[in-house]
């Protein structure tokens, strides 16, 4: 039985599922609405079976409202998911303001070369 | 082929493998030394496939340093699967928002109900 992290990320590494949940970060819609989009490129019962891990990792419940059942985006887990993460921010933050050096150093280079080309020029 | 966010996905989906990235995080080390704390729960080939998918998806790499080769979280990947993230947070904090209004509602429903039944403990 995998852990409620393991589960979230999983559901994650599907473009399928990605796509799903982004369309329902624009509003709550029915399975068929949700369906149709990826229905030229799969079947019905390949997006169901999709639809049914992001229900099972809870970022997708189904509500009831009257006749029908829209679905819609829960986005707890994709809380804790990001809060996992944040604790490795702090390497792709000291990578950036590394590589903001290192440019910094050869931007420097470069424009000392320019100039000592210039000065050598002007001696010729 | 999945794409590179799938792969990261699927990567931090095990508990194993974000503990070597855990482990990672507080600095290089080799091979064995990585394996060592899971040697107790697993086989050194289950380790080695772990560490694996972890290199595949970018998160590891091995460098080269004299005689050994150790290995060196690398958080490229982390920050793109961050950023996807973030188009997430308003939802979340959203839910924060409601949550905190609701218990305002009910703090302030609770405060009232005492009030009116203390006054009423009065005129007995």
């Amino acid at each position: 039985m995998p852990d409620t992290l393991s589960k979230t990320f999983a559901a994650l590494a599907d473009p399928t599922r990605r796509a799903m949940l982004a369309r329902l970060s624009k509003g709550q819609t029915n399975v068929s609405d949700l369906a149709k989009p990826f229905l030229k490129d799969m079947s019905l019962p390949a997006v169901t079976k999709h639809l049914k891990v992001l229900e099972k990792a809870g970022l997708v419940t189904k509500t009831r409202e009257a006749q029908w059942r829209p679905c819609k985006l829960n986005s707890a887990p994709l809380k804790d998911a990001a809060s996992w993460m944040e604790q490795y921010r702090r390497f792709w933050e000291e990578s950036l303001d590394r590589l903001e050096a290192y440019l910094k150093t050869v931007t420097a280079n470069t424009s000392n070369q320019n100039t000592k080309g210039k000065q050598h020029g002007r001696k010729k």
